[in-house]
Parts: C-alpha cells; sequence; structure tokens
C-alpha cells in the first residue's frame, strides 16, 4: 500500500533501493510502521522507503541520488526524540535515511580520551565500550538503550549530567557529515584546540538532520569516577534548592554530577503508581533534589564531600532533610525513582508539556510566576515541575485537573504553551532548553525569535542545502 | 599624510566620522599608528581612519553606512592578536573599528554565574569585577592587561585555564552581534541549554570579524578556587609527563586547572636571560612540567592533592623530582618564569612559530618527528618547545642557530613551516590551535584545507557578509 502514495515514484524507490541492496530498503507497510511513529505519538507520517545504508559510502549515493532528483531525505537515529524532528511528514513521499547500521565504534583512545563512533552507535553500547578501557562517556538519558549517537548529536541532547560534562554539542570534538550532495566533510579530529576557520561542527550539531547527515562523530571520554553517592534531599523552596546548588558547586566542582529538583506533586504521582515505592525521606518535603557527587580519588572522598555539602546545608537551613545511598542498590533505587517520573505522571491522564531553561538565578521566580500562568489558563490543573535545576532547565510539565475529559484539556494546549512560554520569554529564557525544535515548536520560534535571527538561520539552511531536499519541514 | 591614501574618500571618511564624533575618529598619522601595526611586526598595515564608537547604536550606523558605500571595517580589541587578523591592509581605504569604548561590564550575576560584557572591556578588569563577586573569569592569557573579551571571542582565545575550564568558546553562553548591514542580532541569554534553531553564536566566535562585530557576550562565571597549589617537576621523556597528565587528570578532574609543559631550551634560555633566576629544581630535567591545582574545598584540600598525585608519580617513576610552591610569591614566579619563555626567546634572535595541536596520545611522538623535521630544513636551528600539554597544543618553536643571520634563517619561514605542519597533519592536527588564521596563515589553511570545508566556510560567508565588507582577506 505504501507504494501507492503519491510522493515516491516507484522507479525511483528502485534507484534508491539497488544502492543499499534489497534487504535493507524496506517497503512493506508493517516494515515501514515503527519509522514512521514517533514515541509521544504527537506525530505520524507517512513513507514507502525507509533506506537502511551499510556504511558512508553508502549515504553519500543516497544523497547524490536525492540531489539529483531533488527528493527529500529525513534522517533518523534511533527513533526516540520527542518534537517529531526524526519523522516524516504525511506526503509519502520523504525517505526515512536510517542509520542503524552505521554502528561501528571505529577507534577508542583511552590516552587521548577520545571515541571515534559511528551515527547508528546505541549510547548504551558506548558506554559499555568506554567503561571497557574505564573511561566514562557521561552522556546520560532515560532513552539510552536505544538512542544513538546521531540523534544524540543532531539534536544537541541533554540529560542528568550536563552539569559536569555539558551536553551533546560539549562532548563532541569533530564530526564527519555528508552533505545533500553526497559529499563528505571529514572532520573527525581529536583535537582540543582548532582554530583553522569558522566552527562547522556546530552547525551541524543540533540542525536536526536540516543541514547534512551526521554520519561519525569523535566524542571526549574522561576517566571513570572512583567514588559515586547519592542523596536524596529534601527542602521547604526551590530558593532553598538554589542555595544548595550554589554551595555544592561551589565545594564539589565538575564532582557535583547530578542536581535534579523535584516537586511535591511528581513524587505524589510517583509513589501513587510505582508498585512498592518506597519515599526516600519521611515526612512530607515541598521541594525534593537528587544530588549525585563523583570522585577522581576515591570512594572515601565521594563520601566525605556529599556529607560535607549536606552538613554545611543543614547548617545554614537549606537542607531540611537528607538520606545518602546506602549501596550502589539503593543509589540505583533514588535514580529509577527519578526516571520514572514522566512515566508515572502518563497515569494521571493527559498532559501538556514544556521544556524550559531560564538563568538559574530566575529558577525559583520561574517556579512561581508559571503556577499563575498555568492557572490562568486552567485553573484546576496541576503542576508537575522536575528537571536539571544545575543546567537552569525545568521539564515544566502539566497534568489536566482530575476528572476533566482528556481532549477538553488538550484543546487549551496551545493557550497553555503561551502562557507558559510568555513567562519564559519574560526571563529572556529557552523554549526548548533540550529536546529541539523539530516539528513541534518550529511555528512558535519563527514566530517569537528575532526575525533577524531566524532569517540568518534562513541563510545558513540555504547555504548548506540549496534544493531543500534535507529533512524539510524541521527546525527552520 | 593618510588621507591621501588612495582608498579612502575624503567625503566618505567625514560621513563615519560624524557618527562617532570628531574626538573618536583618529585622522592624525600619529593617532592611527597604533592600530595598524600588531604586536610581532609581521603585519603593518595603513588606514585614513580609525572609528571609536561609545555604543551598539554607533557601531550599527557605522556597518550601515559602510554597507551602503562598500566601505571595509576591521575590527579591532586589544590589538594583542598574533596573526595579523586586527589589522588593515596596505591600502589606506580600510577603516579600522576599534571596539575600545565599548567597556561596561552590563550585569554581573553570582547566582546564575554569568557576566554580560561589553567587547572593549579589558580581560583583567574582568578578572577584577568576578573577583569582587567572589567568583572566577577563568581565560587566562599572556596578554591579559591589554587583550579585550571581543578579541577573546573572535580569536577564540585559549591560554593556560583551558584543560579546566575550556577556551573563550567554551565560557561563552551568548553574543550580540552587529551584522554588515547594521542590523543587532541579540543573543545575550544566560542560558546553558538552549536548543532553538542553528548555534549561530559560535560562527561569530571564532570568525576574527569577517562575519559581524561582536559588541558584547554573556560570560560563564566559575566558584573562586579556595586552595590553589602550583608544582614545578622534572621528568625524563614527554612519554613521563604524558602519563602524569594522564594520572592528575584522573585523579583531580576539574582541580587540574594547568598543566604545561616546558622543554631544555626554552629553560635554559630563561635561565641565561632573567636576571636572578632561579631554577625551580636542582638538577638538568630534560622535561619539566608546570601543574596546578585549585580546589573549591580549601586549600589543605588542595595540599593533599597535589602531594598526592606527586607521590603516585614518582612511585610509578613518572616524576623524577618536584618542587611545591612554597608561598603565593612562590607560585607566582613559578607562573612568571612560565610567562617569560616567549620572550628569553626574543633574546636568541630570530625565530619561526607554530602554534599546534594534536591528539594528546601523540604528543611525544610530535615531539619525536618534529624535530627530525625542523634538522630537515635546518640542521643546526634550535627548537623551542613549550605549551598547554594538556590540550594537545604546543608552542612548537624554532630558534635561529647560534651565528646565523636573521635573515638567512628567516628566509626558511615557508619551508620549515611546512616540514612541522606536514609533520601536523599527518597527525590529523592543527596548525592553529589557538591563535588562529588571520592573515599568517589564510594562504595555508586554504591550500591545504579539505576544498569542502573551504568550500562551505566560503558559503558562510557569503550568506553572512554578501558585500564582503567585513575584515576582508582575513580567515577566508
Amino acid at each position: 500500500m505504501p507504494q501507492n502514495l503519491p510522493g515516491l515514484d516507484p522507479a525511483l524507490a528502485e534507484r534508491f533501493a539497488a544502492i543499499v541492496g534489497l534487504r535493507h530498503a524496506l517497503r512493506a507497510e508493517g516494515d515501514i510502521e515503527p519509522y514512521v511513529h514517533e514515541p509521544r505519538g504527537l506525530f505520524t507520517g507517512a513513507s514507502s522507503l525507509v533506506l537502511r545504508p551499510a556504511n558512508v559510502e553508502e549515504v553519500s549515493a543516497i544523497m547524490r541520488l536525492a540531489t539529483e532528483t531533488g527528493t527529500p531525505i529525513v534522517p533518523q537515529g534511533g527513533n526516540t526524540g520527542l518534537v517529531g524532528g526524526q519523522v516524516p511528514d504525511r506526503s509519502g513521499g520523504q525517505i526515512v535515511l536510517s542509520l542503524s547500521r552505521l554502528n561501528r565504534i571505529r577507534e577508542i583512545d583511552p590516552v587521548s580520551n577520545t571515541v571515534i563512533a559511528e551515527a547508528g552507535v546505541v549510547l548504551d553500547v558506548l558506554h559499555k565500550a568506554a567503561d571497557e578501557v574505564d573511561r566514562l562517556y557521561p552522556l546520560s538519558l532515560a532513552s539510552q538503550g536505544s538512542c544513538q549517537i546521531g540523534g544524540n548529536l543532531s539534536s544537541n541532547a541533554g540529560g542528568t549530567g550536563v552539569v559536569a560534562y555539558g551536553n551533546a554539542r560539549e562532548l563532541c570534538l569533530g564530526v564527519e557529515v555528508v552533505l545533500p550532495t553526497g559529499e563528505v566533510l571529514d572532520d573527525l579530529r581529536k583535537l582540543k584546540k582548532d582554530n583553522t576557520g569558522y566552527d562547522l561542527k556546530n552547525l551541524f550539531v543540533g540542525a536536526e538532520g536540516t543541514l547534512g547527515v551526521i554520519t561519525a562523530a569523535v566524542l571526549k571520554l574522561y576517566p571513570k569516577p572512583k567514588g559515586r553517592e547519592v542523596a536524596w534531599v529534601g527542602l521547604a523552596s526551590p530558593e532553598a534548592a538554589l542555595a544548595l546548588f550554589d554551595r555544592a558547586q561551589d565545594m564539589a566542582g565538575s564532582a557535583l554530577t547530578a542536581f535534579e529538583l523535584i516537586g511535591h506533586r511528581p513524587m505524589e504521582f510517583a509513589m501513587r503508581h510505582i508498585p512498592d515505592a518506597r519515599p526516600p525521606l519521611e515526612g512530607d518535603w515541598p521541594w525534593q533534589v537528587l544530588m549525585e557527587i563523583s570522585s577522581g580519588r576515591s570512594a572515601e572522598d565521594a563520601r566525605a564531600l556529599i556529607e560535607d555539602i549536606l552538613s554545611a546545608g543543614f547548617e545554614a537551613e537549606q537542607v531540611g532533610d537528607a538520606a545518602i545511598a546506602a549501596s550502589v542498590a539503593h543509589a540505583n533505587e533514588f535514580w529509577r525513582l527519578r526516571e520514572m517520573l514522566p512515566e508515572t505522571q502518563k497515569v494521571e491522564g493527559a498532559s501538556i508539556k514544556h521544556d524550559i531553561s531560564v538563568p538559574i538565578a530566575s529558577i525559583p521566580a520561574f517556579i512561581a510566576q508559571g503556577a499563575v500562568a498555568v492557572a490562568s489558563v486552567c485553573p484546576e490543573a496541576r503542576v508537575v515541575c522536575f528537571g536539571h535545576m544545575g543546567d537552569g532547565n525545568l521539564h515544566y510539565n502539566v497534568s489536566q485537573p482530575v476528572g476533566m475529559a482528556a481532549d477538553a484539556f488538550l484543546a487549551l494546549y496551545r493557550d497553555m504553551n503561551k502562557a507558559v512560554h510568555d513567562v519564559v520569554r519574560a526571563m529572556n529564557g529557552s523554549i526548548s532548553a533540550e529536546h529541539g525544535i523539530g516539528q513541534l515548536k518550529r511555528d512558535e520560534l519563527i514566530a517569537t525569535a528575532p526575525p533577524i535571527a531566524i532569517e540568518l538561520m534562513r541563510r545558513v539552511k540555504a547555504a548548506f542545502d540549496p534544493a531543500g531536499i534535507m529533512n524539510p519541514g524541521k527546525t527552520i
């Protein structure tokens, strides 16, 4: 059936299929199905062809033919993106280019602390490869079992380790990119410093596949911490959390490897919906923080450091209560609780989500003003606020009121987005801190970003992809 | 006299001068003189007009008029760049745009750990402003008493703190840029995470004023270390230094704030030419390292950490001898010695310099093969090797043979560059790790970089500066 979609000429499909071989050119509807939906079900596209090339040469041949024939190409990694950047439109004329088979780790260099990984390497596979040479690749995402390096870079992924190690952009030293014409830009250099001309790498990183296809990258590795401690902290207010963050960063520097803020309601949902969930703390704290310390020196050092930070926090009356995980299993339990927050929110019905960032000092004000904005749109809506406080990045999600029809609540989507994002904009914040623009936020970006920024982005797009075949309809 | 240069029409000069006021439009030869030479004397340009605008509006008006009249503009900061990027050509038709009067610190936010500084703020002034709010701005350069923030960013400056804090690019969260048309891109956001479209910021950073004029930036601040220790270490080989670096980074993480490698000959020159110089170590070590540890915890912690690293290094026979500075004055003496190396080299006659980087693991091989390359061009030439080992970045300078005529040695400039850079390229390294391209390395970049990279950079240039008025003849 998909072959009958108006968009892609069957003879042309044959030419593309021949590049990768019939086995790796998916054309049956059931085979294509997993590539045209995204995980939240917000965007469903259509395609009559999914190509799964084996190597850079095949990607290059595909792009050459795409340029020759004006065929739009949608690059896709692990298909875990949350803004619809990786799924085709509904026309059926866009080809999905899956990078999954480019999954080699080409080189790992523990002395230079670098690894060269192909786009299709799954994040967890890279974690394990680094671990085997006693190194750490610190990008840490909920989807790490299926997301891929190429997608991580194309979306400039964030996650929980950004506070110490930076986001995907900062972990990348060089890229290999197949351009729309099929030409290959080889910038796979293992260099910490290189001031030779314009920074092309950072254009491709975060471009959501709209400028070229990232096929491989040089990524930074780090020494593996010798000690790790995780604490769960109860606090009275976001102000107290901010003061504790400031103190922890001051004392621990880059040994502070996570600082996650969690509001009262997501904890309530978690306790309600996780079977056998144990609250990490006694008492009912309005705000909680998961704090992780990783020491390069020793296990004892990590322990002493987290205790010193918490003691100082108690003395300054920033910390209300705290529990340090007693074992690795206990620490993993803390992390699992944090990572299940989005899932437990699902059970409570429809939600409208925001992935925002503001200057760190503005986090308490944002939380206060955000609540007012939400109430102005839907007074009984339930704010579910948690996120990467150390990066000024909150997942400011809003669950439907109890008893309201999901549809009625979702009808408020645009109004709710606008109300929350207006607060963000007034604080000079970002409406997409880590998830990107994709299809979900494209219209809003274009409508609200400074016109000159949009104009410059369009010029970049036209300079790199004059035919407009790279992931059309995304980002810009 | 400069008014008689063919390039700039006097009536047009009047229109530009009127924008900034007569006092700030320099037209007398003596006034212009300091703006048309660069510090090493490699490039001398000419100009009949230096404009010193007071604010963004004046910069904007200048660029608007420049676009209208096709007048080339050369932005300039502290004029400390080493590759001729900031000086005009010899035509006399290029206007120098000095950003020195845009020297306000617009805001400093110790909670968000950010500062908004205008382009003309001198680096040391920023250091002091950060210090006053108990914060650190970690960019550290030999020229910090005169170099300016705008120049630091336009050249993506490096220096001694990069190993812990990154280069100028990594310290910058947002920029304000006046485009060639006079339009102002305001991207002064204090955000650690922002995934809303293409990364324009990183195009302007490192573009050497060829895409627009950076007028202000949001920069990262860090907690001020509570303890600092500096050690001078004697080692047998670059391999030993590499092993010690690996160990130090493993144990200290981001508390390792400097790791500078120094060869035998620069130390010899320093001892010969610094009055009353005291060698930090007894004995004659072929390689030496200046290592700095900064602790966010306490002075005692910094001391314990550096001792632990050195003890472990001794045990593993990586460290031959080491002296920990006994006081702040002693530590400053170590640093002064390191920073005087370029100056003491000058006394030894003509030199041919290289600012290279290679993957860190390749540093020992580069040092071995570099010596062979140098000898192949000039057997008696004296290699002066020192630099930021932790970044894979060496200042691989070559002093003339004793007794050779300076001119005869400098006649080997191109051959020497080629021989050394061929070694760099074979190791997939960079011929400009931190100084940039400017005029000095433009031809070599264009001749040796992958053609597709040059092509993409040219498209970026054409997209941002279609009239070609921004710092023509530089970078690309």
